[in-house]
């Protein structure tokens, strides 16, 4: 007879062993109702990982090994591989000090399995992604194979961590092992499915062992950057092939049979891996679901600009809380026009959400005729009156809307309210501080203006299914409406997104980075576009000279590099779903700004010829 | 004839050595004008040390390395031994990656010092403040002792970091060594001298060996944290002896001189470690100078309440920059008493900086009024009006005075504008979110309110040497004025600060860290008082009864680890100086407030007795 195994697609709340244990238990009842024989838990199920400061409470530590414990003691007729944290209380010079093991348990009949008298099974991995939580585990490997019996049937499984692939070799092939089972924490990004289905295929065709995979649920956050993980689970053969798979974000529990002769057997096909739009609506719809539960927040309040970033972040929002948890608010000044007013409303009413016109003028005019008169004193001497620039008049309107009407208006509706800024503008501080920079969470703060595009698109065409988001908006220039010169009508936003969009991206996102000077590199020999995926002709229509491409490329660079990370610093935590998000993996400092001195001499050899 | 040996005490600019590499050569042209056989310079120099992902640019890397072959070319007629960042290009299936080194240098008369074919010695240590940047570094030993020759004279120097002491040990002793050189990058924290004092005269003794110690200055930071660098510079006898020293933030050389026979031969008497309020108030002096140069600022805004934070905050700022470059505003609501007016007014006049009063109860009767009466449809249908709650209204007002005003008055008046929060109200996030939360740098963020006390006592006493802030903000009751309730006639802030100053602190800093469980055993067993450091009756007179006690312990460990992190996460940097401060050291996610199952069944015990 077969060995029934299930994956638990589990849900795992950061920092709540208590809740975390029930959800266990859940799946083991229903596991034990289906028959199955080894249950099997992701890593870290009842703490959670991402942590911080908190891994240093002894008793924190102590109730995960309480929980792990109760969930031993459930093992009655069944077998549980699962994921914890273990501990070990060291004194030295009579001061407490904890090696804490990122660790896997296996047991059986209320029993722990043991290896060579040791309780858990571990070794402590070094992912870059999540290395800032790293530093608070120990590396100590203790055992790794462990024997299961069913009745007469045995199977011998080697236990690891999704991110260690170089260890398990030996071991898996010297003891005879028959599966490999990987436990994980994750976290989704768009191109990671992809890199993980081809590690993992390598990893069982190289040890030709088949392979079961289970990562964790929910959502997790170092302060910036809120993490989705999509409880993704993999099975393979000992060839590399992938025999059953759900869908990131489904939530669906993985059921496979295991025998000695065939190993794995599949009771379903693999679910189709999700497209890169369709993976960007659903990981951000998810996350924002989970992190407004987490925060407690069931109502948001979002500015309405009549343009596509908070077109997109309020339908996203409405199609997350419902329409008539949302309150969308149009802010007026003098230089918004007509077509994005009317945009404006008639998204919301698409929509169906709550919808006002809150007008910005007076209180605006108001600020600067009071700074304007304002009388300054030094001792009893009267200064001269202060003049405020068109710059500084932009930024007051900018924080009216934000700080000074969303922000008292979230309050009152109940809720918090939304950040709508994407990543091309944080990439340059395109934005005001505690104006449009402010909000809750930055939704579509990891999203490239197109990408925001295409996400509007997929929310009319495959969600609503219908025009919601007005066409228009798709249309027209982009542009911040905070003076004469700048309105929809007359013009538009400083960057010219199908270039700069695609700038940015290559500077931020790459590994080794590109800097500058490889830049003016590609510049030279015409593989600028083709490098950084813009249109072949952008780069001439732009910009005629190379003095004109190189003033530009400085001045986004020192912005990117300068004023943009203070910016960042404030801004509010983001939906992370790139390889690459601003916040702790994409470590920043303040510090002046600074060009390579081969970027300089290359550009006055440009610049000469 | 003695060797001369002179440590430099450079300020180091991250991210660019082409400044650095100028300040090295001043240090060379000095020392060579004084004779000087051997000059050291400190870790990192060309550099600086927390530099994020600028790490990664191989641009970065090699003009590092360019600047750092001319200075060994500068090296005629003198040695050098310098830190800086040493790299190797490895190509791993046609990927790029770097091997970089926290290296140290030795030079002569314009060439390297080889040891063993290698160019540099090094190790890269792991510090816990920087483990953020200690990611970057490749961790390989390559060599340590280096020969150095001044004509016939000979010093065998072992090499090393500050942070290093196990690996030393044998090969000090095995080598016949004769000088410790320890290069460091450590930033200034309160406890950190005494400490780092104790740590090397322990080394110095244990390995026979005099010692010499040279650190950073400037500031570097790692995004929230402003950290100053001290450029200490110490020397010790083989016995563990201090021998001369110089004074944190004062920027002095050190010269000593060195014979085979006596060992170090100081030349100056050690300078007197500094008391904590003076050292408060030098490293937030000296570390705000050079932030607000680095940040192109040379004028600051500053809302002023007539309460102790803004004061010290504005005093702090009319010293570094100079009263008429400091803007002061006082914003009264109609809830703000004639007593805090005239006291900020009064403090504006004996600093002599620019001041002004701008009201903001029409700003926020109009706010209120639109949105009361702003009108909500859904679809087509009319929704209630909305009303404003107490707290909110009082938001309104805190937005009002940072957002609206403070926020553009400093952009007129040119520069930024400060955020005047202490570490107590950060702790619990008593503080509003684009109102006192905002501004471009907490400069007191790192300081309990005692320590904000202290200092306010200090600026009078030592840097004004006059009542600069007037005797009666040290004794009004520290309230926000924000509403009828809330005045300094009628009523104060929700926090005991004798008793929560040491209750946020206790949870705060301590290592390991203290708990609801731990502070619950002290309350039980009479402990409390002592083990915080407040007044030993102040627990029984606030907290008659046990459930008084447990309601506010979990009211503000609610608030501490719930949404107070949110507002963290969006405040500005800190100035730090504490051994933790909020920010990267003291990592914190967002996630359910949890209390362990200990407290719980402590709790219960204790309630029904």
């Amino acid at each position: 007879m077969p060995i029934k195994i299930s994956c638990a697609p589990m849900e795992v709340v950061p920092g709540r062993p208590d809740i975390n244990f029930t959800t266990a238990c859940r799946y083991i009842e229903e596991a034990k109702a289906e028959q199955v024989d080894l249950l099997i838990l992701p890593e870290l199920c009842l703490s959670g990982k991402l942590l911080g400061t908190t891994w240093e409470e002894e008793e924190f530590l102590a109730d995960c090994a309480a929980y792990g414990e109760q969930l031993i003691a459930a093992s009655q007729n069944i077998s549980i591989i699962f994921g914890n944290v273990a501990y070990e209380k060291v004194t030295i010079n009579k001061k407490k000090y904890f090696n804490r093991y990122n660790a896997i348990f296996a047991c059986q009949n209320g029993k722990i399995i043991r290896l060579n008298d040791k309780n858990f099974y571990t070794v402590s991995s070094r992912a870059e992604q999540n290395y800032h939580d790293q530093q608070y585990f120990t590396n100590r490997e203790q055992a790794r194979c462990v024997h299961l019996h069913f009745g007469q049937r045995k199977l011998l499984v080697v236990l690891s961590f999704a991110e260690e692939t170089e260890l398990i070799s030996s071991l898996a092939t010297e003891q005879h092992s028959q599966l490999l089972v990987q436990l994980a924490a994750e976290p989704y990004t768009l191109q990671q499915e992809k890199q993980l289905q081809k590690r993992l295929s390598y990893l069982a065709a190289r040890l030709r062992l088949p392979l079961l995979y289970c990562n964790q649920g929910g959502i997790q956050n170092t302060s910036k950057n809120i993490f989705t993980y999509p409880a993704t689970i993999f099975a393979y053969d000992d060839q590399g092939q992938l025999l059953t798979a759900n869908q990131a974000f489904s939530q669906k529990k993985v059921t496979v049979s295991w025998t000695a002769d065939i190993g794995l057997i599949p009771s379903q096909k693999p679910a189709e891996p999700l497209e890169e739009t369709a993976a960007i609506y659903q990981c951000l719809r998810y996350g924002t679901k989970k992190f407004l539960q987490q925060c407690g927040i069931s109502k948001m309040t979002i500015g309405l600009s009549g343009g596509i970033d908070s077109a997109v972040t309020a339908a996203l929002y409405a199609d997350i809380l419902g329409p008539e948890n949302i309150l969308l608010l149009n802010l007026p000044s003098v230089y918004n026009s007509k077509t994005t007013k009317n945009l404006a409303q008639q998204l919301a009413y698409n929509l169906g959400a709550n919808y006002a016109t809150v007008p910005i003028q007076d209180s605006c005019e108001h600020t600067i005729k009071q700074l304007e008169n304002m009388e300054i004193r030094q001792k009893d001497a009267l200064q001269p009156s202060m003049q405020l620039s068109g710059l500084v008049k932009e930024n007051i309107q900018a924080r009216d809307r934000g700080a000074r009407v969303i922000a008292a208006a979230a309050a009152a509706f109940g809720g918090a309210f939304s950040c709508n800024s994407n990543k091309t503008e944080m990439s340059i501080g395109y934005c005001t501080f505690y104006g449009d920079l402010a909000g809750a969470l930055a939704l579509i703060g990891d999203l490239w203006k197109y990408q925001v595009y295409d996400l509007g698109k997929y929310l009319n065409e495959q969600v609503f299914q219908s025009q919601v988001i007005p066409k228009k908006i798709f249309t027209i220039r982009p542009s911040a409406e905070l003076s004469e010169q700048q309105t929809v009508g007359t013009g538009g936003d400083p960057l010219i997104y199908d270039y700069h969009d695609h700038l940015f991206q290559t500077l931020m996102e790459s590994r080794p980075r590109i800097t500058p000077t490889e830049l003016l590199v590609w510049y030279r020999t015409g593989k600028l576009a083709s490098r950084i995926k813009c249109r072949p002709q952008l780069i001439k229509e732009y910009f005629p000279t190379v003095r004109k491409f190189t003033d530009d490329l400085e001045h986004w660079w020192k912005l990117f590099t300068g004023f943009s990370v203070a910016k960042r610093i404030q801004g509010p935590p983001i939906m992370s779903i790139s390889s690459r998000p601003y916040g702790n993996s994409f470590s920043e400092v303040q510090k002046p700004v600074y060009l390579p001195q081969s970027y300089v001499k290359l550009k006055e050899q440009l610049l000469s010829r």
